[in-house]
């Protein structure tokens, strides 16, 4: 940290800054220019809050150098982690793409979709049984007993199986049944959450928020690592812009980004991230150009009568035209799309 | 709801959509323009999602009418929800000041907080026993014992208390300490813990989230009055923006607004609507002058030893020159500031 | 400035560091820490980017210390800036406030207009010539015709004239007829136009860009400044949002934070701010809590039937209300609004 | 446009807004509903501000209907637009890349760039003469002088020239060098210079302003349109989010929505869009993948010395690995990218 006094100031002031600064345990580098005094406290202490100094006697400014996560951090492992789930790896060379429907319906919806999902080559499906939406009048999913249809669904094709987690009460029943938590983006920095999920040996994938910056979203995954359980795939799934046009501003920077400041896998959600259905070969095609380690895309045997978010969920057809465009640019930035069968 | 069809768009098209409306339970008028045929869709329907049309053939855009959140609405009730604590009455003409430190760090402090809050003036104390801090490495609060010295504390001042409430696994025991329960801005859009606060009978103050609208804050609120808990008073605390100078951009317009569109109580938060404690009191006399119905603030006996937030938080002698300010806008504007003793 | 080095750096790194840093002029003092090296430069030099240094060859963070202003900035000049334009000044203890139209549609509408800012007590007319509409299609305003029209309507009641000026064409022609030019939120950052009018000497209200920063608007002063144009008065007029309910986010903080960091009068916008009449009254009264030095806000003797912005138009008996209800605030405040007639 | 009326709301107040719609030159299409009476207007009106119907008594909400624009709109015109300036076309299937330093420099700088780009196999050189820095104090452009060694330089190798016009009074010097003018981001929404652009019969790339929205950066292509040049170039080039490790976040969605909303050809800059060398590459995959028309990037001999925008400049060889690199994409996509030689 970099504390950087005004012009003029009085010792005193100084000596202040430099006693509350040892308080909190940080070594004292004293620089004394010709019009500002510059105080560099060396150390790597995380449990503090830069305002507190900012707002002492002549501090004109405070700079936090070290990044504020540690375990999620490139710079604690050089190697990407690579999350391995049965005959699935998420964060090497291969392309993983989960899909599915945005809700379990009912047996006969979530049995087509499962089938539709391994005949486009993908070896996940996707789906909420608890669904978080806006209005307390929507429909709010089935609950477990969508699990068990997803389950079953799964099974019969050999799929894994992704949904959502909502809180803490949730997380041992739908461990039964999922392969992978997901934790969505209104969740992401619910940080008693986080730190039960900290807790289990199950992969999580991590929702960036709504309008959280990268630094905050690491700074998330950090709670789950710091718990012990190391296996967080993160989800760019859209930002929150001004434009209304789509539902949401899918951010493709992040994908290298991401990979240059932490060594976790990077999927996207283009259906979140753009909200409507014509959007989402584009921009899927755009994340494996940028180098994701994977999609989340919604796809129904009939979006035009989803109980949600029908609008943004591919036909069974344009799933399968998907995988096929992306395979072209798989090639073209040497990853691979393997085809379970 | 209103559904604008594409021009020169098939009969074939016009008649989908009409059907998927009246599948939905809404009534149909069907307007035939020149170029452009518009179908009104009539009906109260509130679990519907507006994009599941929008991507049907030929449909060009769909506008929604009706309000998405009922009971919180000013239309379903005129006149303002007035909140009664003990002598405490909030959403009428008083302006209710609620002060005291981010956390509770021990018993001497609480104490001494409890004591500055009684000498302003001031009817309730606030105070964090849980933090949900954005690095799992910083200090998360005392828990339970520290409620129970927030309350020995308040109990001995004649205050009452208002404290966060994190998850579900909580309420209960934070109920037995609180009078008034807070959301936090996290938590504003986690909706199963929203509908748990609907089954209990106690005040909850809902704070805005980071980046919601005033739509998606009112229609928050509704999970909770949905469920039977109609005390809900909604607090600004500030939205993201891209100013950084700032923690947050106080919207002081969100007074008049709110209180237009709903009949809650609105109070705001100057505290983290601006990170600054030098922000605090302008702030505070502005919201005044907007018309809200009360005021959290952040205050502590020594502020630079403060263990979170410090550097938004008053000294005490600024919490009492507030006081004295505000007292002045307060009667420009025709409210009062009853003072408590 | 300081560059911080990454984590077992080169010695050959951190020199050609330094060495690049001395060819930019800036004096040396090199930090060597136990894992970090730590590069302070110097000197007073605003002719750099940061970002060429940041992608060096083991660079870390840069982080640069000086604000970029300097004439606009407080440290420059610690006492306010007062502007006088014959009986009035902007910047002391008075509020001035500034009322007329959108914009000037025709003779008697301006006259009728002049005559309701005169009988609130207000001492200058504002109104638009030249209308930069979003749209090509629109009203686009009367031009000179407009301009001589409210300066006879001025003149009959003794009001001074403020008028926006869309690009450096105009200058020399509009500052005929005003004695203000204001600068609309769209050429906040048109640094060549911000050149021309430091050329002047008419006092300029520079609009906040719609999503401006509070220094990306203090360096916009600046190049007023630099130019040797020291009547810059600098006017909040609402940012942009996610909140779609209001046209923008009126930023009240922006009153006492401009106030810290510059010497210049800070006005504010209340009619852009909110975008609806019924929400001017209000935020004009919290924008004299905070401790602006004027408003400038719309009026019109018909809203109903401007020619534009009539939905955030005051009704003259709106202008008389608001002029009655700040004066109650301005007196809370130690301010004063002198009544003009 | 449709105007919903509030519940039980007079019929006086109805026929007001009736009579306002008929004297803005609206047909009328009234529907009474058993609660809510909705009025349609109808008609091809595009100079009317909503809000003013909006302000109404008994007005609820008014929802604008029509597209804003016309002439760029791609229901005007069903085909793309190409636009061709010699061997070169933009809209159709080649992909144009234009690179080149951010300033030009000097007479060696500027003709080792366009040997660079030629050596790189791209047609056009980019290059700026006039710099609007943030601050007065930087480095701003070496003018007339800069775009004759520019213009000297392309010659020399064979390429176009593009540059930024910065206003009025350097269109017609600038159009003797150039053969693409460049509308910068801060200069989208300045009207009175959009409209100058309409008047000449140069291609003008239009760069997406900071924060616009696609209906706002179509209608600021309108005006340049309407005036009767008709060979716009969108470019988009970022939007500010609160992220603040890149300097913007570039929307590639933008790429195929404005395809589905407009006939104009679309670019990216991906220099500016991520403000970091390192990002250049995989964004500029990204785009192409999304199907983008061509790209805009920075190159320099030797950018730890360029005057302005070092960071985030490619090296010589970063350029010809970047053509390397989309052309396979390229054709992934069914694109091509012409090797000029």
């Amino acid at each position: 940290m970099v504390v950087v006094m005004k012009d003029k100031v009085s010792e005193q002031a100084i000596e202040q800054v430099i006693a509350k600064l040892k308080e909190l345990g940080f070594g004292i580098h004293r620089s004394t220019g010709v019009s500002k005094t510059i105080i560099g406290a060396i150390g790597d202490k995380t449990s503090f809050d830069a305002a507190d100094i900012e707002m002492m006697d002549g501090v004109e400014r405070v700079m936090v150098i070290s990044e504020p996560y540690k375990l999620a951090s490139r710079t604690f492992r050089a190697e990407n982690t690579k999350i391995k789930i049965k005959k699935i790896e998420i964060g090497g060379e291969d392309i993983v793409v989960m899909a599915g429907p945005c809700s379990v319906e009912n047996k006969e919806q979530i049995f087509k979709c499962a089938e539709i999902v391994k005949k486009a080559g993908c070896p996940i499906l996707r789906g909420g049984a608890f669904k978080p939406r806006t209005s307390p009048y929507s429909f709010q999913g089935l609950g477990e007993e969508g699990l068990k249809m997803m389950r079953d669904a799964a099974d019969r094709e050999g799929l894994l199986v992704v949904t959502e987690v909502m809180d803490r009460s949730q997380i041992a029943m739908i461990s039964k049944y999922a392969d992978i938590l997901q934790v969505g983006t209104r969740n992401m920095s619910n940080f008693t959450f986080l730190k039960d999920l900290g807790q289990i040996q199950k992969p999580v994938i991590l929702k960036r928020g709504m309008s959280a910056t990268y630094k905050e979203w690491i700074m998330a995954a950090e709670y789950i690592l710091a718990g012990g359980n190391d296996q967080v795939i993160l989800c760019e799934r859209g930002i929150r812009t001004f434009e209304d046009y789509t539902r949401n501003t899918l951010d493709i920077a992040a994908i290298p980004i991401i990979q240059k400041l932490s060594h976790l896998p990077i999927i996207t959600d283009p259906s979140h991230g753009t909200g409507r259905r014509d959007k989402v070969i584009p921009m899927a095609r755009a994340s494996v150009a940028a180098g994701c380690h994977g999609l989340m895309v919604e796809v129904h045997p009939d979006p035009d009568h989803a109980l949600s978010d029908g609008g943004q969920t591919l036909f069974p057809q344009q799933l399968l035209e998907m995988m096929k465009q992306i395979q072209g640019i798989a090639q073209a930035v040497g990853k691979r799309i393997p085809v379970y069968s």
